[in-house]
């Protein structure tokens, strides 16, 4: 194998030729800055010269227990001394010494994570050298001891307040308020004590090659203070910092960083001279205008401190001695631009009147600005509508889909919690579902405040504007519920210790305590919660957005549906772009009052009872399937039978049982209604499971008690049958939930069609209602080829097939130890928000068996990686027909479905 | 595809060729019957000539809504009209009739299960001819009033009564007892008695055939006759005794029974007549010995209904008429042995001293029995061993492993349930595991009698004989624990009303009531409970079985290993042929006084108390694994660390709120115990899951609690370092469980080998132990070889695995919902017990990924399928290097793994 090249040049020689060796395909070598400045440097913009160490040398590095490869560091050197040579300059040098930087630069941006080194060259001797050359010692001595100052903190770790106290120190000695203040002396003197600092700081055990005379000396040998600056940059790859990032960001952590040693430019040589930040459009709007922040007289680091006030990028072409520069840079803007088909990032120096370019990428943007970006530069001919449509990050369009805290706004943050489900929310607080529905009917918005929610808060999650829960994660049930339904809710808010009972929540580690109507506000895109009213901006699916989801429909070869349970939801998703529903989750239309017809249902003996239950769910679910059919006329709506098992519908037997026991202790109530309460119980009993995930549930409750599905399957088609009497289409499909052997489905198959047929028969109606199952079962999945030979439609269930192909219970491994394993990346993301690669080998395998056993099979999915932008990506990948996701999901799946498509089209 | 054969000739013809068209090889076509009396015919023994109509038929007419595909009935006269003339006589001949028997005949034997008609073709014409024929007017009435009864009850599904009713009044208006004191006279006139009966209650609208002059009548058609009667035998392979047998014996419903329709030969012709079954050794020890029974002047279902007294077919040759024929049979015992190579099953017929052979088949036999037939059989140089090892059903060995009620033992059985352990128990009765330890004490067996075990119970388990329950199916915990300890179990006997508090139980539909100490005896091998004690007879596991065993191990090629907690199951396992312990439940070890260390453990906050916990459990656990490996020294021991949720080793939640509300209600209690219990009950709730099933345990428990894993695995280093420095050569190896992500596998792996290497180098020996984990969740099968990178070894939990492949938890679903599926025949059988084929898949997947990603693995399965004879040859069949089981079970491995072997051998 032929020696890798490790050290990439850029920027001119010393006859002014470009001799830069990268271009900005090289991220993955060079990492984001050294491509940009290599890429800047070939289409000839000014860009002060250097050389970059690339990434892979910083894992060998890393690998190598934080040694450099064998010969790495001379071929530093060597690029080092060429580097000399074209500037004409040496490091160290006594009379016109070379100042360089060293900075950190990762195939993948990571803001403020790693670090920087500037003005590495100076030393004692230098340093008069820079005021031989400069004529401005005050420049020169300031920048010598920002240099130690710099160099102690990031590359030998010591503590930056140290420095910045005998700065103070001096201040206070010399009677003034500003750094600025300080003299050239003044600084001079600041040296030895900085110095001192250090040799007293740092341990000579750890640094030997710093001991001179038995004591730790800060460098004077620019080569060791070069070596140190590149071992602190590739070991700031595996700072606590840098790692957290991007675990949050999902950024691998085998890419590691780049190195770029670069000639020194100062902003900070007078009033012709500046420093600073810009974007090509403004990235918070994306309106087409110049964006960002110059200070006069400043180095880099002052900008991004904030200590000085900046100055919009616009005033700079009209201040004296600047207007050059400012004129200038307009122009790379455009260059940029037109070269990067992309509103672009810079960073720049003005050194005495000439532009520097110190770094440009691509620059990061709201999702509003992308939006409108990706618009505009379709119009400007920058891109084309492919290019606009793949410019958009669809897990941003949730922020666009949502009202939001004004970004005006000013408020303080009361706690801070999960950011379960997107949206911005204010209303006064509410500890019950009856009182949000109260609240509700009195015309007052409100929060709905619980411990957890459960399918009894539905009602009350419905009223409420948003829901707050100081227990469970992203997905606990307010999580999943008000995702579904696209309510603001922030989850697992720990510091809240709720009274329902007293009505009142206190806020651990302050003295706040909220009483029942006390208005907050809540952030569901930024966990934040607010005391008091923030003002808020609606949400804007038009306009923009409209445009881009048209185009991607253009491209998308995969279907959205959406997942929805009610004709208010059906109409939402249909509004947002759903082609049908894929999954009507039927208990959810068992709540309310139509509780207690289950329950008498379940709970007698007497067949004529049942009988009645049974008629009376009949009657009320075939409103509620008119209702959703009518809403997606002509769309599909695939109809999940029954599916929680019929205990979750009955009271919660160790509450009734301390009940029980406190009525017979107390002597509260008669023998009577303790024996009959006690009967309830056992009853309750007989039924409670280990493990209900894992139970009599799905379709084993059709096999159980075929009188429900077939009560379900008469609703569907009496409720189809009467749309189609008035005209319309509807289209319901059926779906047996939890299949696992081919058997199963085959009966519920059988029994349903015979219904369907006396329907049809008995309505003088015609009724093609296809019957499918959800593969959400490992078994189904590997049997999928048996199955389908049964099956008119597949829709994984990706939720319970992750749960069994893992033996993870959701609700109880998200709070226990699903956090722990993203920590210490046991697992790369939470496979219940993306999906995990083990079970899409396992969708893999259903669609594959799938189309054996019925080659005209529809395959969906229906879980809720549905409306997740990379599950998208891997579904279309996988070769499903459409995905399925909450309403609010919707445009999210359209555009990533596109994306998908435009990067690699189904032919 | 030309027309296919459907029937086929068996005997001679009219010239005394035989025109046999079949041979014993062709079960599935002729049945067994059918194939038995075509072999007999081909090896010249004395067979009654006739034809048989094949079992594909039967599907055919089954499938073709009870209708004779087209040209079969024409096929089928062609066949009586060519025996007509092979024999000379025709069917309904008023001269010298013809008749048949009409028999079905399966290709796996159902004894009983199905239709014969005898005696078919007379008719008021016929019986003349019979009379003219035999010159016997009684025989030939009484032939002919068995034929309109047989006919009436089996063809057209009369109730039999109705016929002996009027037989009864007959015998009665004469003054007579049995049926042979009535003259041919008496017998005539019942024959319009019966006609009448048949009139009365066959439906005209049914058997519109039937009908002459506006009445149905018997038929006097002897087509008709056939043809209802073809039918009646097809027709009965779905009756509901048949579908019951099939499943419970696992034979396919689409097999269908061929007919065989033969000429009658008649045992009741006189003295010189007789009829018998008979074995041609013993079937219920192997004895080499004729067993069997006839009757002088009697048909064939004489002996079978038992209402006479039959003598031993020894005896045959003695008596004066029939010594010829006697010898003659014992001549056709030989030669059926000689041809078979087996003990065979046959039935004889003689008529007038001529013998006749009216079916033969290889003999159904006890374990005891199939296990003494092939060990004498390979002496006597009839078979090889590979045939003898393949002779014994090794599911039937269990019945040879445990001890058993003595055959001669009389006993009235008192309650019935599911036999989930094999072998009997005798002592008397206990409530709790205290009382059983008592009892053990005091040197009284008793058996624990309970609503359901739980792991408290253990200690009780282990002191009593055996285990009665009257909740729980065969795989509850009593079962499963019992099962492997090899303790005899009844389970779900649903009529014990048990109150443990008041030690008494209820027996329902009887007034019995047992007390503590009352004797009882339990038969787990058939799930009696009878009252009082029975005689037992002890197991026996040498002599043969010891041989046969030996015999089975020259030719097995996986390996046979145990399952085992302690070290008396492993030296008991060892001493059943184990090749060491496959799976080492550590869990099992935390019972006790070391459940409370372990409560400590987990309930305290303070860190030193949490430390001595730990130390204490380390002390312990090592002189566990110090006895373990000792009793297997030289043999691989597989220990999994710990697996169950924490929260199993603490109260249930449930009932301390209970008793905290009692507590408070009724004052009992200081307000400080009721505080105490409340943190206690919240630290409890803390951690309860929804799905333990799927919660924090295996690996994750490791991975959240480091210290509690490296406290096995320094318990297991330090135990094998203490027998290497005594000279054995312990082979322990560590297994992870529920591994489902890789990171999971190289954490464990790591901090393990880091204790490892400490241990070693503390104790100054060489430790090379193996670290490997189960796979026992889909996503670990699919990922497999990504996992195998990190595991010397695969063990394959195939509990688990089935629990989450199907989403059955196996507490829930084997008594909620399992019995109706199998009822209902979605399921096969219950995929806890033999291995289900999607779930062989994963394993399969599983093994072949292990390879892929480790070449040198080796993998194992450790459920407790791997007792399971089908299971073992499925595992065979997927390339497992071993299975392991419980103790009781190795020797049932052993055999069907060779037999898999010889079946297939690897090379």
């Amino acid at each position: 194998m032929p020696q890798q090249k490790r050290v990439y040049k850029f920027g001119h020689d010393a006859q002014g030729n470009n001799v830069t060796e990268g271009n900005k395909d090289m991220k993955d070598i060079l990492g984001g800055k050294g491509a940009g400045v290599a890429e800047m440097s070939q289409i000839g913009l000014p860009v002060p010269p250097g050389f970059t160490i690339s990434c892979q040398t910083c894992m060998d590095y890393y690998h190598g227990g934080n040694e450099f490869p064998e010969g790495v560091w001379d071929d530093v050197e060597a690029h080092r001394r060429d580097l000399e040579e074209r500037i004409g300059k040496k490091l160290g040098d006594p009379n016109d010494p070379l100042l360089v930087s060293v900075r950190s630069g990762a195939p993948i941006s990571m803001p403020g994570m790693m670090d920087t080194v500037l003005n590495l060259g100076l030393n004692d001797v230098s340093v008069q050298g820079l005021i031989a050359q400069t004529e401005n010692p005050r420049f020169a001595w300031d920048s010598y001891r920002r240099f130690i100052q710099m160099f102690s903190n990031v590359v030998m770790g010591l503590d930056g307040d140290l420095f910045e106290n005998a700065l103070k120190a001096k201040k206070a000695e010399r009677g003034v308020k500003n750094d600025t203040d300080l003299t050239a002396d003044e600084l001079e003197a600041l040296v030895p004590v900085f110095k001192q600092i250090f040799s007293d700081n740092v341990s000579a055990a750890d640094y030997p090659q710093l001991v001179v005379a038995g004591k730790v000396e800060f460098p004077q040998d620019v080569d060791v203070q070069l070596n140190l600056a590149v071992r602190a940059v590739f070991g700031s790859w595996g700072n606590d910092r840098a790692v957290l990032y991007r675990k949050q960001n999902k950024i691998s952590d085998d890419m590691g960083t780049a190195v770029n040693v670069q000639c020194m430019v100062f902003g900070n040589k007078g009033d012709t001279s500046a420093t600073g930040v810009a974007f090509t459009r403004n990235p918070a709007s994306g309106e087409k205008e110049f964006y960002g922040d110059y200070l006069v007289n400043a180095q880099g680091e002052d900008v991004v401190a904030g200590i000085r006030n900046t100055s919009p990028i616009t005033q700079l072409k009209t201040v004296p001695g600047l207007e050059g520069a400012g004129a200038e840079l307009e122009k790379v803007f455009k260059i940029l631009e037109d070269h990067y088909h992309d509103m672009c990032d810079i960073e720049f120096t003005i050194e005495q009147g000439k532009l520097w370019m110190l770094q440009t990428r691509v620059g990061k943007r709201t999702a509003a600005a992308a939006l409108k970006i990706a618009i505009d530069m379709e119009a400007e001919g920058l891109i084309d509508k492919k290019e606009a449509v793949l410019r958009v990050d669809p897990a941003a369009l949730d922020q666009l889909l949502h009202p939001q805290f004004d970004l005006n706004a000013k408020y303080d943050v009361l706690a801070t919690g999960l950011n379960a489900s997107p949206g911005a929310a204010v209303g006064g607080v509410v500890f019950s579902s009856a009182d949000a529905v109260k609240f509700k009917e009195a015309g007052k918005p409100c929060v709905l405040v619980r411990w957890e929610t459960n399918p009894d808060d539905l009602a009350g999650m419905i009223a409420a504007e948003g829901i707050l829960t100081s227990h469970g994660g992203k997905t606990s049930h307010a999580a999943v519920i008000a995702r579904g339904m696209g309510a603001p809710c922030v989850c697992g808010v720990d510091v809240l210790d709720i009274d329902a009972e007293a009505k009142t929540v206190k806020v651990a580690g302050t003295d706040v305590i909220l009483h029942e109507g006390d208005l907050i506000s809540i952030d569901g895109t930024s966990g934040i919660v607010v005391l008091g009213a923030v003002d808020l901006i609606p949400a804007t699916v038009s306009g923009d957005l409209a445009t881009l989801l048209e185009w991607a429909d253009e491209y998308r070869q995969m279907g959205v549906r959406a997942n929805a349970d009610n004709p208010e939801d059906a109409e939402l998703s249909r509004g947002f772009g759903a082609e049908g529903i894929g999954l009507c989750r039927t208990e959810h239309m068992f709540l309310g009052e139509r509780k207690q017809i289950i329950q008498n249902y379940i709970l007698t003996a007497d067949s004529a009872v049942k009988e009645r239950a049974l008629q009376d769910l009949l009657k009320v679910q075939t409103e509620d399937f008119y209702g959703m059919f009518k809403a997606m006329d002509g769309m599909p709506v695939i109809v999940r039978l029954l599916d929680p098992p019929l205990h979750e519908f009955l009271d919660d037997p160790r509450a009734l049982e301390v009940e029980i026991t406190r009525l017979e202790v107390s002597g509260e109530a008669s023998t009577e209604v303790i024996t009959e309460k006690r009967a309830l119980l056992t009853q309750i009993d007989s039924m409670v499971e280990a493990n209900p995930m894992l139970g009599l549930r799905g379709v084993r409750l059709a096999i159980v008690h075929p009188e429900l599905a077939a009560m379900q399957v008469r609703a569907i088609a009496t409720a189809a049958a009467r749309l189609i009497k008035e005209g319309l289409k509807p289209q319901p499909e059926i779906m047996i939930p939890l299949v696992s052997v081919v058997p199963e489905l085959e009966t519920l198959r059988a029994e349903s069609t015979a219904v369907l047929t006396e329907v049809a028969a008995a309505e003088g109606v015609e009724l093609d209602i296809a019957i499918g199952t959800m593969i959400e079962l490992p078994r189904a999945a590997v049997k999928s080829a048996d199955i389908a030979k049964q099956a008119d439609f597949f829709s994984f269930g990706t939720n319970d097939l992750t749960q069994t192909t893992f033996g993870f219970s959701r609700d109880d491994v998200e709070a226990k130890f699903i956090p722990t394993y993203l920590d210490r990346k046991l697992l790369p993301y939470n496979p219940f928000e993306t999906i995990d690669d083990g079970v899409a080998d396992l969708v893999r395998m259903g669609v594959e068996g799938g189309h054996k056993g019925n080659p005209d099979i529809t395959c969906g999915v229906c879980g809720e990686h549905g409306g997740d932008p990379d599950s998208v990506k891997t579904f279309y990948g996988i070769g499903l027909d459409y995905v399925s996701c909450s309403p609010y999901r919707v445009p999210v799946a359209r555009l990533a479905a596109a994306q998908a498509s435009i990067e690699n089209p189904r032919h």
